[in-house]
């Protein structure tokens, strides 16, 4: 019976040594299915959050999004996505954190909640909080159709990621990114963006699959960094604006599976503290698809170096920047800013994953970890 | 010459071995100075804030706060203050981050900055765009008296820390905390704070000086704990709610002068990968003033004792929390939750110290940084 078992499992990951890297290359597909049906050449069929969705959004002025672990992270992602697109006031908060603080809630204000499994039990018990509260209305983004979180919402946007098996996120995230755009365009239409904003973003989603199948394509880069990382005890991640979260989902997953402790922060504030610790025991990594954080992290970097730290830059194939004895650099193809941050994350799971196999760790069933945390 | 400036410098450490130690002995005194002249014996003076400040607060319905560093924790927990107490919307950003971000302005918002030093590099160049963005005032925070920050602000109140030599800071904290209280009275009035509310403020921060003498008299207990953190590279800290940034704040202090790769988490994120690093390497501290957070840490520590980790809980006097052999306890006077954040900062800036101090680090000026971060 156990046999029988396992040759299930294997057949469920097909090719894959992991469920895992099974799930991070499933990501052009998994997106794709997020937007089928949900766009067309230039428009967001707002109809995909629900039959009421028109007119509950007619009635939103600002946004409130809840969420727990790598859901977190999208949401702020998503927050920097809402404010800058289409002009609405977002907070967002985790949700052990948000069912005991006494908010302010603004009129007309959505709350959104992010969660793959739809039983996370401190999202669940922030959205019957939120309802005390006096939102506006209730939206999930979820992965699993007939979860509470579903049930819960007035309305709700399914991301078609399928099952993920793999205890550290990884489909589930991207496609919640997919799933935020979404809701980008259907409120930034009744805001600050533009019909040639919305066919922007709906030409960019279009060609998101593609990006992704090019960036899983750099996995040889990527494996070629793992003797940097396998034996250290610490990590550094670096971002600055979107790529932040995204430098927290990177050490996140480091963290997750290969029980390096990884950490994240805005570049700018490395001088206020990490800095101390950057040795060459703290390797240093930064997403840096943008030429602003580059030139920001130029004096940084040389204190690195100084301190005899090593940097792993995933940089845009536009930025010069120069490979040294300390410094690797991995060229990442030029891509839009609104889909970087989906991009990017993909070559930190990949890193992450990368990493963990080499050190023997259980890939998809991490020591102390669950896979809902649906106790508080 | 060198000699004279040795004698000097030695001179004004007084009885203390470093400047940092000094330092947070200071406090009381420090955060007295900062209450004088500024509170009666049932109201804040406004005044306090510039001759404008009656004008300019009537006009206030949110507030933006923006820092780098220890100060953006004090800027943190201000927010729980201003949410909970006076039922202000209220954001906090890094300014590194603020600077780049095309944020949602709404009207009647006061922009706060807080800075030790009024010449962080970063918080000037937000103060800047926050002038082009269009905010409806701006008020500094900060401990130097003429520095840019506060030429650069219509309202000020400056903290009464004194010089702060230490480059790990300390009594600038607990007095920008204190500001913040103060902010919190004036501005609460107009809004949700009743006058008992304000009262209740004024009385409890009257207290406050002599809390502070007696968590510094638990400096004993503190340093008994050093021989489980001096050999260790990691350490994980625990808080909810206020204590989540204090829990930042002396992650930070740790890292800064001990290079020990301390973070912070909100402990109800444990299980949402942090959990995955918890074994005997990994000390993890939280702060517990209150029984709601120890009670939803209960599962959460059990998993880490069966990790093999150890557990250093700053508990309340009425919390019945048990130490056993893989449980430490510090009992802290009972306090009240408003001034909570403020009393245990002390305990995990002695905590900070004393590990630091057996390690050999050079305490007053940790490697790699400067007290004044003045460059981007």
């Amino acid at each position: 019976i156990k046999q029988s078992k396992l040759s299930a499992d294997a057949a469920a990951r097909g090719e894959y040594r992991h469920y895992m890297l099974k799930e991070i290359h499933e990501q052009p597909r998994a997106i794709a299915d997020t937007l089928e049906n949900r766009i067309g050449l230039e428009r967001v069929y707002e109809q995909a959050f629900g039959h009421a969705a028109t007119d509950l959004f007619a009635d939103i002025e600002a946004v409130q999004i809840v969420a727990c672990g790598t859901s977190y992270h999208a949401g702020l992602i998503g927050r920097y996505w809402l404010e800058g697109l289409a002009s609405l006031p977002c907070t967002v908060e985790v949700a052990s954190e948000f069912r005991y603080r006494k908010p302010r809630v603004a009129p007309h204000t959505l709350f959104v909640t992010l969660s793959q499994s739809g039983e996370t039990a401190d999202t669940l018990a922030a959205l019957a909080y939120a309802r005390e509260l006096g939102f506006a209305h209730t939206l999930a983004i979820c992965n699993a159709p007939e979860s509470s979180l579903v049930r819960g919402s007035e309305l709700v946007l399914m991301t078609q990621a399928g099952p993920e098996i793999g205890v550290a996120s990884t489909k589930a995230f991207t496609t919640q990114l997919v799933a935020l755009l979404l809701l980008v365009a259907v409120l930034g239409r009744r805001h600050a963006l533009s019909p040639e904003g919305e066919t922007h973003i709906v030409q960019l989603l279009r060609s998101l699959p593609g990006q992704i199948e090019q960036v899983l394509g750099l996995d040889a880069a990527v494996q070629a960094w793992v003797p940097f990382f396998a034996n250290k005890q610490h990590a550094l991640f670096l971002g600055r604006g979107t790529q932040y979260p995204v430098a927290m989902e990177g050490a996140l997953k480091l963290k997750e599976i290969s029980y390096i402790h990884a950490e994240a922060y805005p570049a700018g504030e490395l001088k206020h503290g990490p800095l101390a610790l950057v040795d060459s025991d703290m390797p240093v990594v930064a997403v840096a698809p943008n030429n602003e954080l580059l030139e920001k992290l130029q004096s940084n970097l040389q204190e690195v170096r100084a301190r005899g730290g090593e940097l792993f830059v995933f940089a845009d194939a536009q930025n010069a920047i120069r490979e040294d004895a300390q410094t690797h650099v991995i060229t990442v193809p030029p891509t839009d800013d609104l889909l970087a941050p989906i991009v990017y994350t993909v070559l930190l799971q990949l890193l992450a994953y990368h990493v963990a196999v080499s050190k023997g760790a259980d890939i998809d069933q991490p020591r102390n970890l669950a896979k809902s945390v649906t106790v508080e």
